[in-house]
């Protein structure tokens, strides 16, 4: 039984392909996600089905899978069942004898839950078709809007959080305003759109080398973002944000705010804890053996951004211990003893804009044009189903060419 | 001032691209809709950017042409004015000298508007959104659904009226459940799947020849869609439908209903008789005179679905409306007298599943493969924009090939 078809949970699923078991992959949503380019769905440039293939398709062809659409809401670990909801509210209680829970992550709001509704967080397809449509009914806004003061605000978008998804988001939103839409409106000019990027740590792309974020900084610049290290948000209202910054207090006005800074381990991780007595990390992870099991239940599996490991919350990390905790699952039905799990790192990379990415493979530190062609053909090369890299391979090289967009629907009801 | 971005506004605005005026194109929504292959959204075969270019895109290198995001709540036509409410709530007031006014329609539930909560209609982005949603979750949850009947209730498919999107709804939804989702399930057989096609008159299409509404009964039974004609709807509830039938009254439990029976004018077209004095027709729909222009109102023409000119309400009618329109107002600037608007029919098609359509050119019937690809090359020739038919063309390639559907995303929230 796996509970979560993202990256983890799924990569465990197709591992035990060959295996003599019944897997059940139980997730709320029909669909995998390909979390890395769910920015480019919230900006126009893909659709949702390129990147979220059907589970029940990804699957279809390993018999020894059957896929539930539910949300899971509790474990007897001890009962070994899986409690569940289905469609329309039905209550679900599946057995197991091998438990992998691989149910991710969530945004937090740091206990300021609200300022969701002012700042959407970007997870999941509704949140990025939500921030598609706010991005978008932003710039239409402006355009019917006769006061400055206020135009003003409603063509600056501010980014809260310099990882990965928001230093990605920031560069979209800028090539959108800058670029995609600038010969499509009459009454403003979207150029002069103001995109700021909100970090409270030091530098953008933490994570990385300290000359990469320097270089991600420059790129960053280059596109029109301004990047704002060291200033913490204090408040998020419906006419903007309130920073803290080594400069004191500033208010930024803005139509559109879109959360891309705290995580938090799925609920489930809380379940987990309470139902095997364990306890939580700060980020609500939960702690594992060495072998990814669950303390006091070797029956148990957890993996992915839920666990307390020290690793990052990343595609690899979650696909290695997928692949560990499968072949852990077969040795321990063919009798034998589990092994400690190793991450093997090979490399990080974000994009930025039209040409440029940065790339951290071993010692090895890409910027530019390269980076960029890396980070394209990796992209496509992990996308799941021929269909989709066809597609995204498509829709790419038109925006390459046209500077386009395709997906640029706002698919919420009309003003009135 | 144009309101309605739809196949007649947006022929007037181009063609208009060459006269000296100034066009102001207002619609609701932010996109054109391609409505002929609205339920290949539905049934995820497409995205919906390919089938929606974003109306500013399209007339972005009109420069005589402003688009606005608003929706129209009346008309002074003593004032020359047009009332709007645009984002956010923003009451807007737009002169003119000429106004187009150009719609379209909306569904009817005939006075049963308590229907529409249980069969949606298909005529937004939205509404296709809601009914994929609807049917992808029906599969999710028959699944799931240990009690036979149910199950047998999830797996039934009602579409209400046997007009062209009905027809097309109705092969596609068989489609999918006979091809493209048959090895996705373990516990259910979605090939039993029942798809019943509700039509109230005698025949499906009854806009073409009799023969081709033989050959299309014919194409839905081989497709396995049980066209019940003769058949009214006498109640529509969240288990199901009552029917009419010359054999009595009938109960259909169904999981889903989807409305493409009912069409009238848009409200716009009351708006307009009001303002204007003049009466409605049974569908709503407003009186013109010979060269489409308001009864009284020699400087204001209703054009397309919302007029009463006794022409079905097709695409090809608003668009030679359209065209005919945007020259009557070129005629009246230069003084000219304008003259009656003639249709020109250039035939009829509709697709009923892979290789099998009807279509109608002059004294020409076809059926079958050929009619099949002269659908394909009218639909993709029609598409608005280069990178929406290079799309489409892949994205039909690739069902036609793999016989999957790309687009099969729930969107809606997770069943908690």
């Amino acid at each position: 039984m796996i509970v979560g078809g993202g990256f983890g949970g799924l990569r465990v699923a197709r591992r035990l392909r060959r295996a003599t078991v019944d897997v059940t992959l139980l997730d709320r949503h029909n669909h995998h996600l390909f979390q890395p380019l769910l920015y480019q769905v919230a900006t126009g440039s893909l659709a949702p089905g390129e990147i979220a293939p059907p589970l029940r398709g990804v699957l279809r062809r390993q018999r020894n899978v059957q896929v539930l659409l539910a949300d899971v809401t509790g474990f007897d670990l001890g009962g070994r069942v899986v409690r569940a909801v289905g469609p329309q509210g039905r209550p679900l209680e599946v057995p197991y004898d091998w438990l992998v829970v691989a149910a991710a992550a969530t945004d937090t709001y740091f206990g300021r839950e609200e300022w969701r509704q002012h700042a959407p967080g970007l997870k999941s397809i509704a949140d990025a078709l939500r921030v598609r449509d706010e991005i978008l009914s932003a710039f239409e806004a402006a355009e019917l809007e006769p006061d400055e003061e206020s135009r003003r605000r409603l063509l600056t978008f501010v980014v809260v959080g310099a990882g990965p998804t928001g230093v990605e988001l920031a560069g979209q939103i800028a090539e959108l305003a800058r670029d995609t839409l600038r010969r499509d409106y009459r009454s403003i000019d979207t150029g002069t759109s103001r995109v700021l990027l909100v970090e409270g740590g030091p530098r953008a792309l933490a994570a990385f080398d300290q000359r990469l974020s320097a270089r991600t900084a420059r790129s960053l610049a280059s596109l029109g973002v301004d990047l704002r290290t060291g200033a913490l948000v204090a408040g998020i209202d419906a006419q903007g944000v309130e920073l803290d910054t080594p400069a004191g207090r500033e208010r930024v006005d803005a139509g559109t705010v879109i959360w891309a800074a705290g995580v938090r381990a799925s609920p489930l991780a809380g379940e987990l804890a309470a139902a095997s007595g364990g306890e939580l990390d700060r980020g609500g992870r939960i702690p594992v053996q060495a072998d990814m099991s669950l303390p006091g239940h070797p029956e148990v599996f957890v993996i992915g951004d839920m666990t307390a490991t020290g690793l990052p919350g990343t595609s690899p990390v979650a696909m290695q211990q997928g692949a560990h905790t499968a072949r852990m699952i077969e040795r321990r039905i063919a009798g034998r003893e589990t092994r400690p799990f190793h991450f093997r790192d090979k490399g990080n990379m974000a994009t930025i804009g039209r040409y440029r990415a940065v790339v951290e493979i071993g010692p090895l530190r890409l910027g530019g044009l390269v980076a960029w062609l890396l980070w394209l053909l990796i992209h496509i090369t992990y996308l799941i189903g021929f269909a989709n890299r066809l597609l995204v391979l498509l829709r790419w090289s038109i925006s390459f060419f046209t500077h386009g967009r395709v997906e640029r629907v706002i698919t919420g009801e009309p003003p009135r």
